[in-house]
Formats: structure tokens, sequence, C-alpha cells
């Protein structure tokens, strides 16, 4: 029987989709999953792709199906299944023999993982994988990170396997050990925040405007025509046109305002503060995800301080289009700078353009904008998105529907963090004097910390009367 | 020569502050440190005092100057320093000697500290101080975490040097190891965003309402006699009204508008984070002083995107002082919830109220209001701040003028981070039917994360179209 090209282990939504992807693009896959029964059916199932599927029923027979130099992708639950698996697997491989996770692993376990295997003397590669399952099956957009070498030998698979974006594949190297995952780590904070400023808006439109679900998906649908196009702003439009079938009411109005999350999310707010680097548009959406699930005291909320939000005047569709286009700018700007910091930080050298154009298909936060950031970031990849000339011109034409949304949103009672935060952390980045002058006063107060002069004098402490 | 009753290592400016306190309260203590000169300059300087420091060339002089069982303090600088330096004392001890690390710990290190100990059968206690220099010097407030009995023995001492807020110490048992440092690190969270929120009002008076530094002096020493009565707006009053010796300008003028940070404010945010419990005007407020720093962003910011802050309409000084007020609730309300939520987290008990009492004096977020809020607490500690009568009251009196300064910053240009995130945060916590329904559509659409239905139904999916 002929080698497989490369093996996968862990058969689970995520693991089965990649597997069916790699075989259906023509490369020979060879499985094996925990319960075997599993794979057994996995490969019943695999229709005409069984043909280029190998199963197998110990990792003895796994490695033995895979041709050398070997390469086997490990799709299990993130965590502490991973090393139980790279240690149950590594002793049946040869030196050259690559392992790939392709799990939703947090970064800093990845590069410990990467440091033990260099250790080792064998390589190891961390892969981002984004687009859920439907992107596992027919397109996800991948980011890898490990040795290059490494990565070069299964890049022509994964290549292969990813969306594509106008032809160009989407799946690139990010870098040394973690840059992959930490790339997917920054793409799912943005995804937190993307879907956070569409609720808001949303909520905008249905409280405030008193548009109903069918309404409110024509706004969407429209505005996915315009410069918001994105897979998110598409799927909104969706979502809000579907119908119960159950009570012929819309699936908006009958779906618990209560979010969950996986952490990943997370995780962004908690790097970008190791980093120093604020990503407060990505922290607001964290943050209200937590709120949302706080129901029984917001409903107490609601009974003790009034009327929950309320009907705006004066605030158009338009308003709300340009309002989340400024958010979105200004939150992409604030990921790709803690991208900058991180890659800087720890030495990795990541392609900023390469992240930009490897979001534009595949995940969930793809769009029509992602070329034109990758673009800004070819130009200078040290630049804050906001000052690139094509999204400077964006936010000079759009910050002023933000502020309107905000203050419309601030005395109607409707929550809007993210949109908020975006435009705080925009108008402090736009004032050459700000007010942490009243902050080095008060920290020389109480703890002689010294400051600085605007005039560059050469006293650093004030004449306080205590 | 009498034994002294407890020891300290390290004088540098807070440990040299501590000894002269302890000795002031007639506590006779031994004092070492590593660069031995400086033991004796300070014996040699101590006044009076130095009747009851006992100066030590070597540990186990220090250590062998103290009476059975030993209680020593380390006041070195946080990190490596402290594992040296108990690596390098533990082994003159006995069994029953105590080391309190009086330091700014990170509470997980104190933790791994406290579990080292208890491994090895010694006691050990994580105690944070807050009150700078003065504090320490003439009463700070002290949060001990470890073993009770431990606790106890030196409870008489932390008393007698500690704060009194009307004849009550400031020091106080906050529970096992790890939890004083923590309420340490939720205190200097809050300390950030208390900061904060007051140089945004700051920076609304200045640049809004046109106010010069004197004027605006003026307005903090009228609310430090109202309710915002508190020890920053009372020194905001006194370095607003300082002048510049040298220029003759006021000092808030001459003084950079950059702020620096020790790092314990982003622990309070990725604890918040790790825990699920939100605080984002803490997290605006570590961002804020990050986005601070970036002069040369910000000078590039406002030539290209306008003219900074506006001047805004119709907003007085008591809209200011009552949405400073809202805001402060709110940020006090997110920093319980968080202390609660570590507490229930790590099984701590922490006493609330105590860690309300405790920060009424001494510390640099003492005020009045702190006193009801220990109130608020002793009626039920698991509620929700903005929920107990007193404060649900202001809120009420002070949340639309909270509106009416967020929405006025928003349109003039002015950053509010903070005041806008509190605002957020309280207008979801009133909102019975959020907008997260919209999320939890997106997410069941693309990754199949399913729902929970408002009727209760068992549809827990959409029906899609892809």
């Amino acid at each position: 029987m002929t080698q497989a090209e490369i093996g996968l282990i862990g058969l689970g939504t995520m693991g089965a989709a990649l597997a069916l992807n790699i075989a259906e693009k023509g490369h020979r896959i060879a499985v094996w999953n925990r319960t075997g029964s599993v794979t057994t059916e996995f490969h019943a199932t695999a229709g005409a792709l069984a043909a280029n599927v190998v199963p197998t029923q110990t990792l003895a027979e796994l490695v033995q199906a895979i041709r050398e130099p070997r390469a086997i992708i490990l799709m299990v639950p993130a965590g502490q299944a991973v090393d139980d698996q790279i240690a149950a697997l590594r002793p049946l491989m040869g030196k050259d023999d690559l392992i790939i996770d392709a799990g939703n692993a947090n970064f800093h376990d990845t590069q410990r993982r990467s440091a033990e295997a260099e250790a080792a003397g064998v390589p190891f590669v961390g892969m981002g994988v984004s687009g859920g399952e439907e992107g596992a099956r027919h397109g996800p957009a991948i980011m890898g990170g490990g040795p290059k070498a490494a990565w070069d030998r299964v890049a022509p698979v994964m290549e292969a396997i990813s969306a594509k974006y106008q032809g160009i594949p989407c799946a690139t190297w990010m870098g040394p050990a973690g840059a992959g995952h930490f790339v997917k780590t920054v793409h799912n904070g943005i995804e937190y925040a993307d879907m956070q400023m569409i609720a808001e808006v949303y909520g905008i439109m249905r409280d405030g405007l008193g548009l109903d679900a069918q309404a409110i998906a024509g706004v969407f649908e429209s505005w996915n025509q315009g410069p918001l196009r994105s897979y998110l702003v598409e799927i909104s439009g969706k979502v809000a046109r579907a119908v119960d079938p159950d009570s012929g009411a819309a699936m908006l109005d009958v779906i618990l305002d209560s979010a969950g999350q996986k952490g990943t999310g997370r995780w962004t707010a908690i790097e970008a503060q190791h980093l120093g680097t604020p990503v407060p548009v990505i922290e607001a959406a964290v943050g209200a995800r937590n709120v949302s699930s706080r129901l029984a005291e917001r409903k107490a909320g609601e009974a003790r301080f009034g009327a929950g939000p309320q009907k705006v005047d004066g605030l158009t569709q338009t308003d709300l289009e340009q309002a989340l286009m400024a958010g979105k700018i200004l939150c992409y700007a604030q990921g790709f700078t803690m991208l900058a910091a991180a890659s800087e930080t720890f030495g990795w050298g990541v392609p900023l353009p390469e992240a930009a154009k490897v979001w534009r298909e595949g995940c969930i936060i793809r769009s029509d904008m992602l070329g034109d950031m990758a673009e800004a970031l070819t130009q200078d990849d040290k630049r804050n998105l906001i000052f690139a000339p094509a999204f400077a011109a964006h936010l000079e034409k759009t910050h002023n529907a933000l502020r309107r949304v905000v203050a419309a949103a601030a005395l109607g009672g409707h929550a809007a963090p993210a949109l908020s935060a975006g435009l705080a952390w925009f108008d402090a980045m736009r004032t050459a004097r700000g007010t942490a002058n009243m902050i080095q006063a008060q920290r020389d107060f109480f703890g002689a910390h010294g400051f600085e002069r605007v005039d560059g004098g050469a006293g650093k402490h004030g004449p306080w009367a205590m």
C-alpha cells in the first residue's frame, strides 16, 4: 500500500473536517483517533475520499503508515491532551519527524513545547487554524509558527487545503515557535471586538431606532455591499433575516442575550496587558460577554434603575455604518500594534502584511478591508494603521459619526462599550497635550515618583504643600 | 541587651520608614541591609528612635538579635530578590520563626512562597502595605495574608504602626496565602482608575470649560468638602494650586503628560481577565497610561486629525462632580466584585467589609465613601455595590450627569476612556434584554456553538441559510 503523505490524530469535528479537506486535495492521509471506532466510522463514511484515507488503530500503525520524514497533525483539545499525545507519539517517531499542533493552543504552551522539542532535537510546529468546521473542511486560514524548514516541508499541503483569496493561499509561516498561535490569538481578539461592535449597532437599531429584525437584516445586507463588506456583516444580515420555524418569530428575538466564550478573546486581553499595548476595544468586547452572562443581575439593574435603552433621535443608519467602520479600523489598528509589539518582544519578525493577507479569506474576520490593511502594512509595518493614508482618510470621514453614535448611546442608555473604547483611544491618540500631567503630579505628590517637564527643565518634583 | 521584638530586612525608602514607625510605636526592632553602611547610617540618623533600633551587620546577627519565636519583615524589591532573601534567611531561623514579605509582590508569587513554606513546615505571611513613604513612616494601610495564627502573633505591632480611622487600626488579616497581596492589587487597580477619572474631568475643565489651573484647584477644593471627599481629590486641588518657582507657571502646566506605571494596575486587569470578572474602568485607566506615553504618536495624531479637544457647551461643574461620583461608585463596584470572585475562586473567605475598612485611612484611595461601602458590604458581601441602597441612590442621582459628560466628551474630542467604560458597564448592567443574542446567533452560524432560547424551547440551533 502506498504510504501516506501526512498523518492526523483526533477525528473530532475540526480534525475530521481537516482530514477530509486534505484527502480531497489529493494528499493521502493516515488518521488515528483515541477511540478506534471513530476512525473506522470516519473511513466508512468518507465516500470517494476514503481512497485517500488510511485508517489506523494504533499509534505505531499510524506512524508506519506515513512516509519519512513524517509529519503528523494533532487536532486534540488544547492543554494537557496535547502534551499527553506528544509524549505518547514522540518515542515512535524519528529525529526528522514533525509534529504539528493545529489545535487552539495558548502560544505560551506552544513556546514551551517548541523549546522541549528543540532540546530533544526534533521539529515541532504550532499552527493556528481559523474558520470553524466549514473552514476546516473547505478552506481555513492557516497561521504557522516554528522552524521555517519544518514549515516548508508541509507548506504545499497547507496551501492546498487553505482558503484562497484571489487565488492566493491563506496559509503562511508567521515566524518561529509560538508566532502562529499568537497571530491566531490576535485574530480571535479582533473577532470578539468585531462581533461586539456589530451587536452594539444592532442594539441601537433595535431599541434606539425601533427597527424590527427584518428591517435590521436589510440594513446589514446593504452595508455588506459597501466598505463594511465582510463575513461577519454578511452573516449578521442572514441571522437577522432568519425566522424561527416553531414560533414564526425572528430568530434573533428568540435567542437569549447571554454570550459564551471559550477564553481565546481573554488571552488577547491578557497578552496585550503583558506587552503594555492597549487593545481597549477587544477588552471591552471580552468584558461585554462576561456581563451578558449575568442575566439575573441585569434584570435587577433594569428594575432598579429604570427602563433600559431609550429611543434615540437624529441618528441615521449612515451614522451607524460609519461608526462601525471607524470602530473597526480602530480595533484593527490596536490589534496590529499589539502584533508588532509581540513580534518585537519575542524577536519573531512576524510579517505583518502576511498576517493581514492570511485573514482575507477562510477565517471569521475575513473582509475586503484586510486587503487594504495588508497594502498599508507593506508600505510601513511599524505604523499605527490610523496613520496609513487610506485608513486616515476613512477615519476622517467617519469619526464624527462615531462621536454621534457614542454620544447618543450614552444619553439613551445603550451600552456601547466597544465603540466608546475605540473612540476614547482615538481621541487620546489625537491629543498632543493630554491629561496625564495630572496623574504624574499626583504620583509625585504621594510617591515622589518624579516627572518630566514640558520645558525640559531640571525640576523633577513639585513644590507640593503637604 | 534586650532582644528585639521584630526584625526588618531592607532599609530602602519604604523599609526605613516602616522601621522608624515600628521603633516610634515602642517596639524594639533589629534591622539589616545588604549594604552594611546603610544600616550604620540608618541607626546613626534615627535620633531618639535609635534606642529602639538594633543595627546588625550579618543575617546571623540579625536573627540572634530577635526574641523567639521570631518575626522578620522583608522590604526588598519584589521578585527574585525576595526568593533569594528567603533562601539566605530560612536556614538561620527556627521552625516557628515567621518571615513576612511586606513588598509589592504579585500574589501568585506569594502563593508559591507560602506553599513552599508550608511544605517546609514554617510560617510565611504576605502583607500588602499601602500609603507610600509617608504612610509607611506614620501609618500605612496593611493587608495581611497567610496562616491566621502567624498573623495574630504580629497583629499587635501591625495595628500599632498602621493608620487609624476614627481610632480603628487599618491593619487586617484578609485570608490565607496570597489574599493580602491580592487585596493590595485590587487597591492599586482602583487607584489607577480613580486617578484616571480625575484626570479626565480635569481635562474637560481645562480644555472644555477653559478653566485655568487655579480655577481648577478651587473646583477640586470645593468637591473635597462634599461626597467626593478623599485623599486623591484633596491632592488634586493641591497640585493644581501649586506654582512652579522657576517659571511662575502652574505646576500642572509644566508637567509632561506622559504617565509611568510600575505594573500593579496591569496585574489587576490581568487577574480580572483570568477570573472572568470585568473591571473595565481599571482596564481603561491602565490603557490610558500606556497611550499617554506615546507622545510622538499623539502629536502626529493631532496634526493629522485636527485640533484636539474642543470647548464644550452646557456642561456644569456639578455635572462633572456627579459624573466623577458615579464613575467612582461603578469602579469600586467592579473592584469589590472582582475581590469577591477571587475570594471564591481561591477559597480565601476574604472579609469584604474589612477590605473596605482597611482602605479608609493610610492608603492612596482613602475616602469617606469607603466607610459607607464597608457598611453596605456588611449588609450583603455578595452584592454588586450598585444595588446597595446607599449607592443605588447615589447612582440614581448622578448617572444622568455621567451620561452628559460622556456624550460631551465624545462630541468634543475629549478622551474619557474610564468614565465611558464605567457608563457602558452600568448600562449593560441595567439592560434586561441586551444584545448578546446577536453574538450567540453569529457563533451558532459559524461554529454551531448553540444557544439558549428566551422561551426555554428546545431548538438550540438556527435555521441558517448558509
